[in-house]
């Protein structure tokens, strides 16, 4: 079973929960459309069906390989991605300035879904090549930005993140690899980075590495980390002093080379300088906060993949009888218990949806709204959301993921049918960009107390407006929704009360024992609202007159959600509210 | 990081929960001490530690193989299963009679989670050959027996169970393998079979394949089919017309060889009946219920085995700085959301090993019960706790592997490390001795009913009476213990007064589409029921002088699994009263 981009799903959820007319109207995205833009992303899905959805397996199986440090992509691998640039998809987000369309993280964001869904190996190099770009167009010189943003907007080059030492993963504090000025303006780079995404690759003539590192006489710490452009070949077409000393044999992704880099074998790479001294982790964040939402985007869209695929073998293996079925043997998709599972994948992968897109449409309104007050509220609201979309997006990625293999009993573990391979890939997404128990504790310690609490009020209002619309309309189709949903959401607003009264008294204990669990609850909440918001509108397209059988499918799932899954909403505010208790003999608990 | 088997944690619990001591008192083990008990488990932990789990990566790593037809096991597994055998492991609980130790289900579970945390791929071949054994003791012919147990008893020979063909996998209705009568007691078998265990291999010098097929004129569907047993060598020491067509490529448990098997391609494998004609499906049932505990076990296993990974890694790895602490990095064991993640992994384990001990003690007594009437009891508490025991602690085993991984960040996600290993392992316990769909449509549609509820109901009142005892005790480090598992146990009530209902209005719909669920909610109470048992033991130890810190530590976990796990009952208890109601539109919601 190959993947099917659901066009018609994402541009639903785009306009109805994302606010895309709305946008739109606002005069936000300039000259674009609704309709172009739902011809850009059917343009988008054909590709990701039909040109890099088949490159997924193959990728899988024959991996990156590395041999003296060179690294050669899986069979078809470059041509997809020369197919792909050359197709403009890489420069889809990319500021106009240097060659790019100049289109909403909105638009990119639905691309960004299908590229995934295609392939998540492949996906995942781009999102880093997006990221430097923004990194770069925010602080870096003007001299750097003409002689590198182009070619990474186009896609002819593509970039890297180089944040993670042994010694220094989730803790930067203690990053190790220096930069010493040469004084010529350019700084001699030496340190070994891992887990570098394609750090190395035969994809392109040229990487550019962005690379944190310390300055001599450096403050200790996060204060005392610079950032670098250290490209693998220099401007004079030399190589630069840096090399892949490995690749990580990984789980998943395996098309995806994640490398050991050596920088300064000879002396040091020689890099510039990006923004000021010392303030390279601030450089990083822009790239981060953007990478955060893509990999996001990476839990829907291998949850989707998986629910097609799943939905695929159990229209097609037959095993037992329906209820009432007379002769024969029925698909399996009518048994109760797999439609059961169908819906979970389907509704929470639904749910991921919307609140990445959400996301997505905050971060285009903090940057393209004329109005400071609106900016700065999108802007908040967008910080909000970010670890949010990344870290439950990526769970239910997971969940979902694995649902898919027991959907299809023993043939999903069987590694030819692909349902175990989105088992393993899924798992990476939890961990990189920021582990999810990190997204838990941005939220709680440094996004609830946006300004005073207010922007987290003003999300949980949102929600609860969603609820009125509900009881008003009141349609018997959509079953216990309303008030499944208004008691999962009165428990969101407690459990925030509670988190952030934590966070105020200085309770801080309190508020990182319960990070993980408010976390999800946030998502269910809001992941249920989303789905409502998708529900009312196809229940108002349906009594206008629009007869398309996905309004009744989109209804269902919305009841779905919110009597299936937002009732786990209880559980974890009470987890929550019980706050660190448990941490007390928790050493005793884990020695015993 | 290698497995150290959790000899005390196991023996508590079989003394504390499974009543290993009243078992003793009662008469029931014959010979058999707490003490013996004690000494043979420390004994097979050792044997666990320092023989099968050094094997468990390399075998991972090498795999099975398969040419022309010969299976060769991976570098070190003959020597180990060998040893295995000569140690009389494999004997443990085997009849007396036939060389067999006759000890208890009881302690031969424990050492199943041993094998299987050491090994899941090599402790999976055994758990075949004593469903074979019991299957062959109940209803096999004296020739067949005297034949056959001996050598089975011992481990000089293995079994397998060939039920599953292409098109009949938790469906057998659909089977189609036949056996001819030859006219001298012997049948000629022809057919295919998938995903046998260990079909073949070079462990042993001969393997007995237990098989179902149909005779002519057999009626049809699961009324008409038999079982035999047909030997990879016959008597006469000739090869019999079988083979291994194949082996999978399998997302886990790499050396534990999965075949396709052919039988009779030369005119027919010669087989032997075991039990009446059309009665197979009864026979085999005998095996699958060990089989299905073991399984369960296996869950409990690759949990305990994942959950000492991370505890190790969170011990050594050091990033952030602890609240408080004035420099340099912490172990991350100190960081709230890692403690709540190592807290989950060990509660979740020690609930699931609970149950599955408890389902054994069950299974000892309902064989070994003197009293008719306490017997049947037994057996009945036995029948409706073996799905909890395969699905639970399967379900729980997936997701602690995976928050292994989690634990681990980046490593996690390499293979070198280990973590991943087990998250890929673990993944088929949910599928294969029947799906965790299968039993939990098992656990509503058939046991509950048993006695005409009663027997459920004697479990609930069993768990009510921990929560009156927690309530007299009131002790404050039991936190809000009482009231969490009050609460979770009556959602359990409640769900099944609803399930036993919808089975006898013939509200098939509402008892199909609520099962998953429904057992989900039976493991949270009974589990936290459970840990309560053995946090009230230690309580009791801890007050009588035992100054064991692990008493402490007992109370912690059971405190942290009732106010951060158990609380998830009330939601459960909310989908399964919703009823079929959500299947209404599920078909649309599907399509669309």
């Amino acid at each position: 079973m190959s993947y099917r981009a659901p066009v018609s799903d994402i541009v639903f959820t785009m306009r109805h929960v994302a606010g895309l007319d709305r946008a739109v109207a606002d005069g936000l995205y300039g000259d674009l459309s609704v309709d172009l833009a739902e011809t850009i992303l059917d343009e988008a899905g054909r590709f990701a069906n039909d040109v890099i959805a088949p490159l997924n397996r193959e990728g899988d199986k024959a991996g990156a390989k590395v041999k003296d440090g060179i690294v050669t992509t899986a069979p078809g691998w470059k041509e997809a991605y020369k197919a792909w640039t050359e197709a403009g998809w890489n420069a889809l987000p990319g500021p106009v300035e240097y060659g790019g369309q100049g289109l909403p993280t909105l638009l990119n964001s639905a691309c960004v879904e299908m590229w995934n869904a295609a392939s998540m190996a492949f996906g995942i190099g781009p999102v880093l090549t997006h990221g430097a770009i923004e990194a770069l167009e925010a602080h870096a010189s003007d001299d750097l930005k003409s002689r590198y943003l182009e070619k990474l907007v186009s896609g002819e080059w593509t970039a890297t993140m180089n944040l993670t030492e042994p010694q220094a993963g989730s803790d930067l504090a203690a990053l190790r690899s220096r930069a010493e000025p040469v004084g010529d303006g350019t700084y001699k780079i030496t340190g070994q980075k891992i887990f570098i995404t394609y750090g190395e690759h035969d994809l392109t003539d040229n990487i550019v590495h962005l690379v944190l590192a310390r300055l001599p006489d450096a403050p200790q710490g996060t204060r005392g980390i610079s950032l670098f452009l250290v490209p693998k070949v220099l401007p004079d077409g030399t190589r630069n002093d840096l090399r892949c000393h490995s690749l990580e044999h990984k789980l998943g992704i395996h098309a995806s080379p994640t490398c050991t880099m050596i920088f300064g074998d000879n002396g040091g790479a020689i890099g510039w300088l990006v923004g000021e001294d010392n303030r390279g982790l601030n450089c990083m964040f822009t790239m981060m906060n953007n990478a955060r939402l893509a990999v996001g985007l990476q839990g829907v869209a291998i949850a989707e993949r998986a629910y097609q695929q799943a939905l695929s073998y159990a229209n097609e293996r037959r095993q037992g009888r329906a209820i009432g079925a007379v002769e024969g043997m029925s698909p399996i998709v009518v048994h109760p218990d797999i439609q059961r599972s169908l819906l979970t994948m389907k509704a929470m992968t639904a749910a991921a949806r919307a609140i990445c897109y959400m996301t997505a449409e905050a971060i285009d309104r903090a940057h393209l709204e004329q109005d400071p007050a609106r900016a700065k509220k999108a802007h908040e609201r967008a910080s909000l959301l970010t670890p949010v979309a990344k870290a439950f997006s990526t769970d239910i990625g997971m969940e979902v993921a694995s649902l898919g293999v027991q959907v299809h009993g023993g043939m999903g573990f069987i590694e030819e049918t692909g349902a175990a391979q989105h088992y393993r890939d899924a798992r990476i997404a939890p961990i990189y960009e920021g582990t999810n128990g990190i997204q838990a504790i941005d939220l709680v310690t440094r996004k609830l107390p946006l300004s005073g609490g207010e922007t987290v009020h003003a999300q949980i209002a949102s929600m609860r407006a969603v609820v009125t619309r509900l009881l008003k309309e009141n349609v018997p189709a959509f079953g216990a929704t309303a008030s499944r949903l208004r008691d999962a959401i009165e428990s969101l607003d407690r459990a925030t009360s509670y988190m952030l009264q934590a966070i105020s008294s200085n309770a801080q204990g309190d508020a990182l024992a319960g990070a993980t669990p408010y976390l999800r609850l946030f998502g269910l909440a809001q992941g249920g609202a989303a789905l409502a918001e998708t529900a009312l509108a196809a229940h108002a397209l349906s009594t206008s007159g629009d007869a398309d059988p996905a309004h009744a499918g989109r209804i269902a799932l919305c009841r779905f959600f919110a009597e299936n899954i937002a009732v786990g909403a209880k559980g974890l505010e009470d987890t929550v509210l019980g706050g660190a208790g448990f941490l007390q003999d928790a050493t005793l608990a884990l020695a015993s």
